[in-house]
């Protein structure tokens, strides 16, 4: 099956494990079945090959995640980026358009589309595949899936399905009603809307092509930011007759707050944490090399990374984004396309950070205007690129790169390097990309 | 007035602030009056001074706090350093031999003794003046101090007085009794043995020459390891007769743990601090540079360091020892005579640390046999000596120095370095003092 993953925007709902560059589908809380630590991205890609290992999985994301995602998945997964953020239907047009003209689908096969938050059973993913194929087999343009509601909440659009059968054509669609409201639809066999959605992927071309001026992929990217910014909902959903609906009664779950991850989190405690004896109810991560101690502590979060320390009641989770916007640091971790990197001290005129690069890892070839560098190997070995010279790098190497001086790093073994930035600024704008000379 | 402070030994219940080589008393969670914090070793040295300017202080303690009283106080104290440790009675004996062999303190004078710990008002040390006043002037051999009981406490030693007058001879001791004995003692105008004696200095030489065989400081010094380890209230003050007592009514706290701590704390966050709105009688303590945010909690003390970070109840943060010896972790920061360090990063084969020095701070000339160390400077200037060889060093530059290679440091204005450590072990036993060349 055709599947296109929605990787949405940052937030900070999670934090400090997830920050503007680390999103919510990255932190690894959960474990796959040999009892590694894996992602979201990680749990959902796993559980739709264990669905159909043929699966191409498509995941339309922005150019920030493209990194974190390369290095969770490897080169397993397509990756379609957006010039920009524009809303689920441009999102979703343009991963359309990429499968067609980059990866050689037809016009005939079926696409589904599905958000990747959602913490779910393996049934679910059966459900997907089962909608790609009705998407071709019934006359319906559009299948949906429909959540079974658990209670009648007012933080979710309810579909409104002609009967309670499996699959059954859709009546009407309701926006987020209030409690008392959703209580008579929950009496019409109502359904959450899941926002997943299967279709022949000719179809949403037509459509797209109707909506939007555009040739092909590589058009339609170059136009990407006039696109208006508008959802798939709004943009196709509500508009299509011709509508049908599965039901999944299965786990549905948002895990976007601490709240609800501390709920399927695979373990209490991540990381070096001891919690005493009267610790009730109680999940601590623990990103970072020392110790946490956590004593008599009742309904509580603690997670701490290089970005911050959250000690929290869970309830009062929730309600923790305005003060994670007042604090309102720089990231101090990043996953990047050639490794990763940990800012250890950061002060006047100087920033240390460690880098870590997996063997084959290869830096772009650049320079700073403002920062020199001073880099100590502490770990593996790989070939550094100084204006044009090679030079072999291993263990208690050092290299000074002065300011304007081109360079790069690929790495032979895994590799770890303490660079200290020296300047009189030090911003991440501060850097160049060249060609290789 | 002469004055022996008593700087115990390390503690684990103010962890993560306080470790092996940092005692609670160098934690600085106080304000002096212009606002600046200052430890627990600065208040007492304040408040000494501001009694009597003319003052002479001398710290009896460890080889492993004088570079932090050193750091703290400067030259202005004395330091009396033990070559081991051996309870209150060889502490006390040493200190006074050093008084009158180094300092040269007349055996007419008097001189009393006071636990670095408590944390008490300026009248304190007002009562501790008037106790080396009555030293010289009554006929008791012994002056001590009793603190008014504000409980029936069975955490204390009490001694009975023969009145309730504000200067009385002492009838007898008792050993900390049970809560029900304690109320008795209270009728019969007991005080709470606080552990401050004042008394002729010539008493307390002759005295200890009747029990130990030494001729003077430095001999009492080169035989110290053979002494028995015995309190100076079992040597001494239980077994003499002519003892007066006076009495001190102020405030008097022992803030040997976080419970305590948090109720005399300057602020109730020190650091990179945000508590929600609804945060009810909590504290945090965060020396780290990135930030804490706490939401809901509710009577709780977080304490995050180098070495790592505790989150409490504040009433169970008293049984914190066992978890935090479970811990287990070498320290990450620590206080040196010649500045400060602390670790960012500690790997097979590698540490990175961050060292801090101030104007005219200096290393010792000192080699390692197994590891080699990378230093770049991030800030000041300062003066390298390695293998006999002068090298000015300013922000940028960088050194290498080989395992076996002999260096220092001298800093001319303050100054930071990174250093990283590499080598098959990185342990701080590997390292060597030398004459300079």
């Amino acid at each position: 099956m055709n599947i296109i993953l929605l990787s949405g925007g940052s937030g900070k709902r999670l934090w400090p494990l997830s920050n503007d560059i680390r999103s919510k589908q990255f932190i690894k809380l959960f474990k796959d079945e040999s009892g590694q630590y894996e992602s979201m991205v990680q749990r959902v890609y796993r559980q739709i090959m264990s669905v159909d290992a043929d699966s191409k999985v498509t995941i339309a994301t922005s150019k920030s995640q493209a990194s974190a995602i390369k290095n969770q998945l490897g080169e397993k997964a397509s990756i379609c980026v957006e010039p920009c953020r524009r809303d689920t239907f441009p999102a979703i047009l343009l991963a359309a358009a990429y499968l067609h003209d980059e990866l050689g689908v037809g016009e005939d096969e079926s696409v589904a589309v599905c958000p990747v938050d959602p913490y779910v059973e393996k049934e679910y993913y059966e459900i997907v595949k089962q909608m790609g194929e009705l998407a071709l087999q019934s006359d319906a343009n559009l299948t949906l899936m429909g959540i079974e509601p658990t209670c009648p909440s007012d933080k979710y659009g309810y579909i409104i399905p002609e009967s309670g059968d499996e699959v059954s054509r859709v009546k009407e669609f309701k926006e987020k009603p209030d409690v008392e409201t959703a209580k008579k639809y929950l009496g019409q066999n109502a359904l959450w809307n899941g926002g997943v959605f299967a279709f022949r992927l000719g179809y949403l071309l037509d459509k797209a092509h109707s909506l939007v001026d555009f040739t092909d992929y590589r058009d339609l990217f170059s136009k990407y930011e006039s696109l208006e910014k508008i959802s798939f909902d709004y943009a196709v959903v509500e508009k299509e007759p011709s509508i049908q609906v599965v039901r999944y009664g299965g786990d549905w779950r948002d895990v976007g707050t601490w709240n609800m991850m501390t709920e399927v989190m695979a373990e209490a405690t991540k990381g070096n944490v001891t919690l005493d004896d009267t610790c009730v109810n109680t999940q601590v991560v623990n990103e970072l090399d020392i110790p946490i101690i956590c004593m008599g502590c009742k309904d509580m979060i603690v997670a701490a990374s290089g970005d911050g320390i959250l000690v929290s009641d869970k309830e009062r989770s929730g309600a923790m984004k305005p003060y994670v916007e007042r604090v309102n640091l720089d990231p101090m971790y990043a996953e990047k396309s050639w490794g990763s990197y940990a800012v250890m001290d950061a002060q006047k005129g100087s920033m240390t950070v460690k880098v870590s690069m997996h063997a084959g890892d290869s830096m772009s070839y650049h320079s700073h205007d403002i920062r020199s560098e001073v880099w100590t190997v502490i770990e593996g070995e790989g070939v550094a690129i100084v204006d044009g010279m090679e030079q072999h790098l291993s263990v208690g190497d050092v290299i000074t790169i002065a300011a304007g001086c081109k360079h790069m790093l690929k790495a032979i073994t895994n590799m770890s390097i303490i660079e200290v930035q020296l300047g009189k600024e030090i911003c991440a704008s501060d850097k160049h990309k060249h060609a290789m000379d």
